[in-house]
């Protein structure tokens, strides 16, 4: 079905020829493993496409977005088409819009049947006309429909006219298609192979150009400029370019503020290519170089990032990555004093040791890293997750929440949240289940292991966010007695640290897809040596 | 209440300082216009602006754009906002979100109250929880609510618990707002020139680069990389960057193909300032140098411009102007030889401005010039025309159709419009008002004369599209007949030429916001010379 073709050692402009000749969006093994999931022997998939939007009161739209789960069935990306599946038949059929001359002229022309059918390996292309004469015949035999929800049964349907025998559910596909989704395709991990390929270039182009940047702009400007001039019209979310306090702001996007007088600059950006994600993010000192202070927090950062990738391999739990990166960071805010030891009028004098696990159990360190280590990567930057997650980073009441909802992918994990998390990993380490009752609500608990073919971003980071961690740490004593607020103070100019890689999880261990200089390298580059 | 400052000697980096402390936005000026629109004496006015959203079965979701009639009454551009407008008291009012801590951290802070009255001149800025008490208590006093639509209501009233005598209205503020957004203010000139300067500087920078590109992409990512880095984030449309054939097609965004081997390239691209629009094309040659027909095509398309542009003045027509581009196109295109007399078994010789009549009544550049001359520019790139329009390009039984609607804006302008427009123009010059009772659906029909502090495009074009010229005019022999298809056979590798100012209508005549290279100067500097 896909050529084979090692696209490691494809160059870039090789890999435009390859991608547009040698190889289809793999439409029928997406929509193999969708059925698969669905577990039906018979029923007709229907997916419609993005349409095109405009403003209220406008004649201008917001920029066309496919639908994600409508592309990984069909790998169109154009407004106006729908596709369906035929279970029983195995026929993925893609529906397309035709456009005509006077169209043309104002839109351009939009993909033929055979443009579609050598891009994507579909069975066939018609035109979206002919839509629901095909809906009607084939549920006839298909018996069900399978939807994502509700709102998008096709309306021509004409529902009153179907046989009572037929069946629309609203509730299966979506899902069945978030599973199928998880664990990428050999094709859709080149795609977001390419698509850092490029924003790694472009972070590069950053640093290159660094020291002549004297705003937060120029820095997002260089970083477009270099994804656009390689044809990755879209990013896979806003750029931040967030220097001193605004590197402490977790999705600054307003990136206009001036440099001068700032220690560092993160900056978490990444393109998309053909609709698949990118997420990387380093953190540059403006000037060229570190301060004693900036240098400490990036290599606190850097401990916790090495040591977190370095577990990545099938079966590692993301939550014991996570809860790495907390020792870590607490082990070094130790060291650096800006964490210290509670003394709680214990007359012994506690070793290093002690020490870390006294301010370890506190979960102190979710002051300064108070987001998850990381996320699936794929049609979403923020992938979807399937049945599991990677990591449950919410009280033991809620794992019952699963599948298509990723509401709270980016919230925040307060120190409570932490806390638990430490517990329970405890718990199940020890063999206690009082978490739930059974292997499989433990495991919820504790989170997916590591699957081959899963790409997740590992994206530590130290933050000194002054509003966060006076009104919820400084306020409170007994929080506060672990915090050296003298320590502390040197240390808010820092701003923050984030560094962050895409990684695929491979047979023996991973691979990292980021090849955005980081490190020395990309001191290097900074100062053009 | 706005500083008067002359913003033709004021350089960019001394306007950021202006604009920042020196002036605020008009809102209340605005308010006050809407509000004489309006015609009442006393009722609030209330307008939510935009919220954050996201995309379907995602947690990301478009870039914030502002709503802008909310905007246009507030000069507030970050989400979560209301504003209101006590008519009888004279007192506009800004609602804005509180941001605790925890959202801080993640979203930054938003703008504080004073913040707020630093950059807007509004009477007061508020926390948007105490807006359902103070609309309760206006609304007694005021006796009317103004909402631009019934969908605007806002949830928290309790209509249930109004007073009868209270009154809502859904539809005298829509068109109130969008005449008193017909002639700018003079801050709003300010800011569109602004957009102006960013753009054109960012069109002179792509000529520098342009004999290095390879690919239409390299184009866009030059031109965005110049606003960005500018501080200009947002585009007032999706970059066009159309070489070859794609140049023919108006709305064109791929900008994904090489240039190899075409002769043009169009390029239409304008950046936001702070809400206001910019709308400039130019139209490249593609290795410096024009073909032949390339450069016959950009001089008939150059002399349409100019000639537009002279005839701009308080009272001009717009509609004249249209007619006036196309009498031009059609003598060139008659010159060119790629329109002819029909023939039409006459065995009179026809001079040459006999056949030019002639060809001019049929519409029959209406095949390469098949759009408007322009619009309006403002908040929108294609703004709000008020209770008239430029012109009204449709049959005269849609005249009533006006105000808000802007649906139709760019729609094409048909031969059978053009050839309408034509005769109903001769008409009105020869007094006779068949298209309409009385003077004023007269002018609705010849369209609104020009304003001193409107701003619009001037945006005439030649386009070869060849499925489009095919379809409507060589397939029909009594149309085909006047295009000589030999010498238009020459003519398809030209593509198309649009060339685009925006043009600010002053007392005395106009002034070209626009600093955009064009002609020698935009040769010389791709020519690098």
């Amino acid at each position: 079905m896909e050529a084979i073709v090692d696209y490691d050692i494809v160059s870039i402009d090789e890999f435009d020829a390859l991608t547009s000749t040698a190889t289809k969006y793999p439409a029928r093994e997406h929509a193999k493993k969708a059925g698969k999931q669905l577990g039906v022997k018979s029923g007709l998939v229907y997916l419609p496409g993005e349409g095109v939007s405009q403003w209220e009161d406008s004649d201008m739209g917001p920029p066309f977005r496919q639908r994600r789960f409508f592309y990984y069935m069909s790998g169109a990306n154009f407004p106006g088409c729908a596709v369906t599946y035929d279970i029983g038949a195995d026929n993925l059929t893609l529906w397309i819009p035709y456009t005509p001359p006077s169209l043309v002229l104002w839109f351009g022309t939009t993909p033929t049947p055979d443009e579609c059918l050598a891009k994507s390996d579909l069975n066939n292309v018609k035109y979206i006309a002919d839509l629901p004469k095909y809906l009607n015949s084939t549920l006839e035999e298909a018996g069900s429909l399978f939807v994502l929800r509700a709102e998008q049964i096709p309306k021509s349907l004409g529902l009153g006219l179907l046989k009572p025998s037929i069946k629309i559910d609203t509730s299966a596909l979506l899902p069945a298609m978030t599973e199928a989704r998880v664990v990428k395709s050999h094709y859709e991990v080149s795609m977001i192979r390419r698509a850092n390929d490029i924003s790694s270039a472009a972070h590069r182009a950053v640093c290159e150009g660094f020291r002549r940047y004297a705003n937060e702009c120029e820095v997002e400007a260089a970083f477009l400029q270099g994804c656009v001039a390689e044809n990755a019209h879209m990013q896979s979310y806003p750029v931040i370019a967030g220097s001193g306090p605004n590197a402490a702001t977790l999705h600054y996007d307003a990136n206009d503020e001036p440099l001068a007088d700032r220690q560092l600059l993160v900056l978490d950006a990444g393109a998309e290519w053909q609709c698949y994600a990118s997420d990387i993010t380093r953190t540059l000192p403006i000037g060229g170089r570190f301060t004693k202070e900036g240098r400490a927090i990036h290599d606190v950062v850097t401990r916790m990032q090495d040591e977190c990738i370095g577990m990545i391999a099938p079966g590692t739990g993301f939550r014991d990555m996570h809860l790495h990166a907390h020792r870590v960071a607490t082990e070094e805010l130790l060291k650096l004093g800006i964490l210290r030891g509670g003394g709680g009028g214990s007359r012994v004098k506690k070793t290093v040791a002690e020490v870390v696990e006294e301010v370890l159990a506190t979960g102190l360190s979710s002051a300064f890293f108070p987001h998850g280590l990381g996320h699936h990567v794929g049609l979403e930057v923020h992938d979807v997750a399937g049945k599991q997650r990677l990591m449950s980073t919410v009280s033991p009441w809620t794992v019952g929440s699963t599948g298509g909802s990723r509401k709270n992918k980016r919230d925040m994990i307060l120190r409570e949240d932490l806390v638990h998390m430490m517990k329970s990993s405890a718990n199940a380490a020890a063999g206690d289940a009082s978490f739930g009752s059974t292997a499989a609500a433990a495991a919820q608990v504790l989170g997916r292991p590591l699957e081959p073919g899963m790409v997740v971003t590992v994206e530590p980071g130290i933050y000194f966010c002054r509003e966060y961690i006076e009104a919820y740490y400084l306020s409170k004593p007994e929080l506060a007695r672990y915090i050296d607020t003298e320590v502390l103070g040197r240390y808010w100019s820092v701003g923050g640290v984030r560094i962050e890689d895409c990684i695929l999880v491979t047979e023996d261990g991973y691979e990292n897809l980021t090849t955005a200089p980081k490190g020395e390298e990309m001191l290097k580059i900074i100062n053009g040596k």
